[in-house]
């Protein structure tokens, strides 16, 4: 499917330049770009690499000299990143699931689906199950009992969505996610050793062994709308009280959040991060890939964590946080220059210490 | 369905007090708990919430004055935590996956199972399996050549057992979990640049391309009773021998447990853990999520580590660890605070030393 | 099946000596091997364990006196562990899949299968998908439109492919991979806290609400020849251009490959590394388990990051790291013994502050 350049402006409300009924059959990087590919050049050094493909037209920033580069027709954008999120989904060619019930899905007749639903081969919808309109169920999901899901959902394959999950509308799961697994809490008859080793910030005491108790998992999970959730990630189901996720937020693939957590609105949580039980965490906050997040801590709004920051403690609203333990990111990176001053500054010290010590010996 | 404050008790062996005629529909927290549900108050400071709900009947601890919260009836119970467990399981509504073998199950005529045993849609079942009595397979879950599952196993949506894996009684896994994928051993034809910087640590000599040859698992996974694996994570298979879980162990989601790794009873092991291959890990072990720990390693009963633990060396019995390297709690605590105070610790030993060097200008 | 010594070492390439009409059913290691298995040791540290077995026969390093172990046959290699490769792929049972295409399987009248094709049950074959000759698709598998996979492709239970995604020759997925799953692309319409932050290391400025705009995903995931990927693991496709990862790459269980990333050829990821989105990875890379590499860096041929690493900035080639952040592994070692000395020095330090100063006070 071809576009004019005319349309894709019109369509993201921008300014277009040049010949802008040329059209374009997909986007493309600004080297590689053939002749009917829009090129992307959301900045001036991105632009320089042009001259090496063939695009006749680009997105460019505002008040780029498009000419310059050779180009035919231009977009311009005050922000191309952004601009970029209306333009990919213009192009987007999808998964083509196929629209319609497959005949293999098994929906049970005490599950309501809405207008336009369709529902890939090989999915179980179970009794009790409310599906909003014109959501896409693809192929080998399985979505339990009493799940209700909003409308304009997309399940990518294999999606699981376990008994009594409610989820709000635009839902979008990658393959293999998990929503309502069993939460993780287990219990001793006596104080093991880990409550010990709490209390005491390192002793268990004497540890006699002990065997693991159940605690079902009798909450839910509640999601909010606009949620995003990657593939093979996990949001476990509450001990009693449901897990909640916030409107607007999304989650990278591998993720893990346990139970009872409490996450706000638009947070944005990369890949591998884990949220141990029971934390809550604010509005707006970014953990960076495989962060982790003890349990029962609360992280503020607007905390952002760097790459592998392993969160032992609560943090305040708007900190930027970095390292294990995690620290301020300016504490961190002072901290660790230090380090590696460290072994010079322990042979200075010798020195130091001998210079010293030398008058005293001629005392 | 309902349950009188008197039945919930003897149930769980506990003592009730005041009208244990009352019953109630679920159980909740203090501040949410609606008049018809139990709410949970294990300590004091949760017991102050139980004014904000409507709860007439709570579990408490034991020896609660449980009047003066306005209550009607309670249960009390000395490890309030424990009781949980088996209240949980008594009020635990499940999956629903329905009983019976359903129609489109694919078992194999050469698999055998027990009595009462459950499979969901679209579950296969290959040759030569056994499933205990009583055993509920989910619905989307492959079971492998030749495995065999102990009585009362639980699989959830979509789980995947290899050949040759044997589990013992009271299984549980979790949706997406993995048993008996192939270990990852790989060897060169020459020896490689890993093994020379294991030797050397640190430096690889000259390296020269080459490229991996697989090494199959020939091995299986051996798991004893009581085990429950989490969403999403993997045990694989041994090279060799067999990858082997004992009793009691229980493994949250997205957990790696690598070939050949050997794991005592009683283990607890949080989620995304990994642990490479070979290693040895001893009885009533503890690894906090997102710890990992290299392949070779013993680690002995007892051990706890704290969340993010990254283990590079075996680990005496009893000791608790944090850190990466990991080290005994204490040390890593006392490092960490000193860390801190390094940057401050330069800028007064460069005035220490210009003052010792003073003098010296003056000789 | 038996094999005789012989054939066993005609196979592998390599000599044998004593009885090489003796036969064995399967291999062992030297402790635990029976009568009618071929032991394994390839050191003589393992060598010692075969009198605590019953072997006859085991394979050994070059110039091993065989006879001095009681064996009546030996195979001999220069390096066994090379050999072992070759080994266990001959003695493999395998996964017992079985061949043809199940009659559940659901193969697009528009798809293409090769030569010797085998699909298992409820697997998905969508339209456009080309299937190389002799490939075993196990069940429960779904592929989606337009994907191309080369020969000899080998699928476990619950792969994912993505549409669009081409993958090379004798390709091998482990239960619950997913290839192509959508990248974690995500734009606010104003600049965020977290670009603000990149650009200052730390401080996000004033903060006010913005939702994530998604970018969705064009590109696919373009991987060549030899490559594994283990269970759960996860490749995301590209934003504009394919996410490529070159010819024999071998990746562990629990793997995240953001989008863009390009992976070069023969690299070993081990279980729970995530690279984050558009990171250049060269050849002949290892990366040890719950690695992390952040995003848009570039990583040299050769190097090699032991378990935990967490890498924050580019990395020359040839290099070998740790630690987080990622520095040499050497520096890494000297400066964690230097902080394990930390507290004591600044005990020292205050003693020598204090010695200093007396002579001043009595100036």
């Amino acid at each position: 499917m071809r576009h004019s350049i005319a349309d894709i402006a019109a369509a993201l409300g921008l300014v277009a330049e040049g010949d802008i009924s040329l059209t374009v059959a997909g986007i493309a990087e600004p080297a590689s770009a053939g002749p009917d590919q829009l090129a992307l050049a959301m900045r001036p050094d991105y632009a320089d690499a042009l001259g090496q493909g063939q695009a006749r037209a680009a997105m460019l920033w505002e008040g780029a000299d498009w000419r310059s580069y050779g180009l035919e027709a231009a977009i311009l954008s005050k922000r191309p990143r952004y601009a970029m999120a209306n333009l990919s989904a213009l192009m987007d060619r999808g998964q083509g699931y196929g629209s319609g019930v497959h005949p293999t899905a098994l929906i049970d007749p005490a599950a309501a689906l809405g207008e336009g639903v369709s529902v890939g081969p090989y999915t179980i919808v179970a009794a009790g199950v409310r599906i909003g309109a014109g959501s896409v169920i693809g192929p080998q999901c399985h979505i339990g009992w009493d799940v209700v899901l909003g409308d304009g959902a997309q399940l990518h394959a294999g999606v699981r969505i376990g008994a009594r999950v409610r989820i709000g509308a635009r839902f979008i799961a990658q393959p293999g996610a998990v929503i309502g697994a069993d939460g993780f809490s287990f219990v001793t008859p006596e104080v093991s050793g880990v409550e010990r080793a709490r209390d005491s910030l390192g002793s268990t005491g004497t540890e006699t062994a002990q065997s693991w108790s159940r605690i079902h998992s009798l909450g839910a999970v509640a999601i909010g709308d606009d949620v995003e959730l990657g593939a093979n990630s996990c949001i476990d189901r509450g001990s009693v009280r449901d897990t909640t996720v916030g409107d607007g937020c999304k989650f990278d693939n591998l993720v893990q959040i346990g139970h009872n957590v409490v996450i706000g609105r638009d947070c944005l949580i990369c890949a591998q991060v884990g949220v141990a039980g029971s934390t809550v965490i604010g509005d707006n906050v970014v953990l960076g890939g495989q962060t982790g997040v003890s349990d029962n801590l609360r992280i503020g709004n607007n905390v952002i964590t760097g790459g592998g920051t392993k969160v032992l403690s609560s943090i305040p609203a708007g900190r930027v946080m970095l390292g294990y333990p995690a620290v301020r990111m300016e504490t961190h990176i002072e901290s660790y220059k230090a380090l590696r001053r460290l072994p010079r500054l322990l042979r200075d010290l010798a020195k130091t210490q001998k210079s010293v010590s030398k008058p005293d010996e001629s005392d």
